[in-house]
């Protein structure tokens, strides 16, 4: 039978082997003299997965609460992908790449307003697409410092453009957050904090790095102490920006997650990130927003700053993985103001903007957001009642929509945990040192978390 | 009728506008709103094109000189992709983008092996896809970066590894050249001289650039004078290499293109390329050869490097463009000891490597590189009869395959002659400061030379 006729999702997993399997392990054996395969957890079967289920090699089929590190939008094989990609008119899309910047097809221009742009962030009409998440934030980047360097001008003298420095590579600086991520390229790894093994060996740039607040779960009974650590953080900001600025090296911009997802699902409250862009516009540095990880609907809403109830947010909203191109959202005055500035060859690649046209279609069609906000409330709750029934082995449940974590007594049996839940057919990720995080598509419906419960709380047992 | 059964190519150019037309001008209108518009030439009709032809949204159809900058390789719309694409058993990898570095599809090993790895340049097995060229060029430096120090364990003591230094982000370096273009990224873009306004208002590193040799045109006739040159710098090379570990920040890495591209189209012998590799081996420094834009055949090779005739030419060579997917070739040393040093999310795109699969077969097949080799010789004596015919007007014609430039007088007359070739349906582009490059697809024939140098010859008559 066609694909797209078999039935879109399936019951429940379906285990055959411990995981990696024998398949997996042998294509890993013959794949090892030309990869580094030593991050390879096993080897999938992209045709037969469904929905939220993983297949791999050997026949196995996992309940995929990761979804390849939190980028599959709608599922494995959603049929209304299938058919878009079946359409002889998508067929020119695909073989012919375009240099973005230069040569647009004729249908980019629609393509975005129904895309990226039908989803644009407050205060935001423009958009520049890039082909990945490192990739956006570097132009991001560029983009504040171009920015800043423009405000120089203006500093110096009210009615005309005068500009002090001399043109050339100046040092300038973008603030960054203790446990942030933000890429692996050479600048988004000058403010990448969540391990030291990303950096090490790595030339940097001599930036600041502010603290990240670190509060205590659940933030509703914490309010008072969870504002003072937020407000110790503040002040610090304000002190580093202007450290740097006695430095010769002008904080340009300042990146941030509105959860910090890599370096261990470190919340923050509304109040946080209001007062942080207010500090950020009092100091004249472009804030940065990197919705990277939060960014396509797993906390409820499209954008994760959608939760601080701003009308300007951001200067800057950087995405990719479930937007499925990368790319930044920016205002006005941080287009660079000469072409070839912000540039590649390809842009990014107009057959994601032609897939992510439909997954936002689908989205809005099944109400996908109003799924997340569901199931992650049963998701959250079922995590509550976990951690009181094992103590010792769970703490500081946590999340918004789906986008949950939970801290695990220590690394070892984070491990452990993640293995036995995977023999038993539940895919789960970690982040930061002993957290776990939860990261499924926009189809995990109630009935996945129970399914997903069921299985944890076994699992947990085995621990206990 | 569908769109496969359409004449692969076109007999000529036809133009039915000047360029941009009206209906591209009313796209740009409103494209303006949302994206910077400045480098945009005109809006395409990529259904319509068809091999060496681009035609634009105006129905102009112009002979494509410039390919998507060098980034399409075998032309618009080439039957086998269309018809690989049109394959149900694509459609898994088109709508599932896995995280290729842990959860590879079953055939990526399969798929690798037919694509890049049947095509590793000599003395390398290995090969890590990425999405661009940018972010391969950034990993590949911080595969030199993590070499680097890996060596510095041994320097300290023959028998036991044992580590000087601090772990952390040391300041070491890559040594690149006056005119070289590497990327964008601000790893990247610290070894990017090219033009300044890449680089303006973006902090850099301090890091050493030396003199690439400025030769003298035709090579063959200048050996004396080019040698001297050729000695000249890399005599600089070693003493900068030199200086740079005296000034604590140790050159890791040495990065070259085979011929300077966006630096315009500046050539050495494959002496300098064998003097320098031993410069690099001599001091300790990684070689890095990056065939971002020389790859993919124009040059009558597959790499560019092929022509030095090298067993070992190198210790990185990194790619994308014509080889639709952006990655790098390393040979072992250089595959970083521990999992997710290099990494991220994507790492590549596996529907990538399908297309490029069935690019080798066609090039295989259609003996394209011997075609290659042919027009370029037609399209070199072309260059050189017009040369003598307009000596004002033109000079340098050099090139190697279709891998061919000239230079203008100056960088007015430069962009009039763009522009009225591309009104007569030449589509060409510019590099360094008075260049023109010819970076035609795979599939340009000798015919296609004739129809070009008709045309050019017109329009250099008018500005004699």
């Amino acid at each position: 039978a066609p694909k797209t006729q078999v039935e879109y999702d399936y019951d429940g997993p379906s285990m055959k082997t411990s995981v990696p399997g024998p398949r997996s392990q042998v294509l890993n054996a013959a794949h090892v003299y030309s990869q580094n395969v030593g991050a390879i957890n096993f080897f999938c079967n992209y045709d037969e997965s469904r929905g939220n289920y993983l297949v791999d090699v050997d026949g196995n089929r996992m309940l995929d609460i990761y979804t390849q590190i939190s980028s599959i939008p709608i599922g494995y094989n959603h049929p209304a992908l299938i058919k878009l990609m079946s359409d002889p008119s998508s067929l020119s899309t695909l073989v012919n790449r375009p240099a973005l910047g230069i040569l647009p097809p004729e249908n980019f221009p629609d393509k975005l307003t129904e895309s990226l742009l039908s989803v644009a962030p407050s205060g935001m009409s423009r958009v520049q697409t890039m082909a990945c998440g490192s990739c956006s934030n570097e132009n991001a980047y560029k983009a504040m410092f171009i920015l800043y360097r423009v405000s120089e001008y203006y500093y110096c003298c009210c009615h005309r453009p005068f500009y002090q420095g001399v043109p050339g590579c100046p040092d300038l600086s973008i603030l960054s957050f203790m446990g942030a991520f933000h890429g692996r390229t050479m600048g988004c790894l000058a403010t990448t904090h969540s391990k030291a093994i990303h950096k090490l060996d790595v030339p940097s740039f001599d930036w600041p790095i502010a603290p990240f607040p670190k509060l205590q779960y659940p933030l509703e009974e914490f309010t008072r102490e969870n504002a003072q650590e937020e407000a110790r953080c503040l002040e610090e900001v304000e002190d580093l920006i202007v450290k740097w600025r006695q430095k010769g090296k002008p904080v340009a911009g300042i990146v941030i997650e509105p959860i910090q997802a890599e370096g261990g699902d470190n919340h923050a409250s509304p109040d946080f990130f209001r007062n942080l862009r207010n500090i950020a516009r009092k100091h004249g540095c472009a804030f940065h927003v990197d919705e990277v990880q939060t960014g396509g609907g797993n906390t409820g809403k499209l954008w994760a700053h959608e939760h601080w109830g701003m009308d300007d947010p951001a200067d800057i909203v950087s995405f990719s993985k479930k937007l499925l191109t990368g790319g930044y959202y920016h205002r006005d005055e941080l287009q660079a103001d000469k072409p070839y500035r912000i540039f590649n060859t390809w842009m990014g690649d107009p057959s994601k903007n032609l897939l992510l046209a439909e997954v936002l279609n689908v989205i809005r069609r099944e109400n996908l957001l109003e799924e997340v906000t569901r199931s992650g409330k049963a998701l959250l709750n079922g995590l509550y009642d976990l951690q009181a029934q094992f103590p010792g082995l769970l703490s500081r449940a946590r999340g918004q929509g789906t986008f949950c974590a939970i801290d695990i007594c220590d690394d070892a049996t984070r491990s452990s945990i993640l293995l036995k839940a995977r023999d038993k057919g539940v895919l789960l990720g970690g982040c930061g040192d002993r957290s776990i995080r939860f990261r499924p598509s926009l189809v995990f419906k109630e009935y996945h978390v129970h399914i997903f419960l069921n299985i944890f709380s076994e699992v947990l047992a085995q621990h206990k």
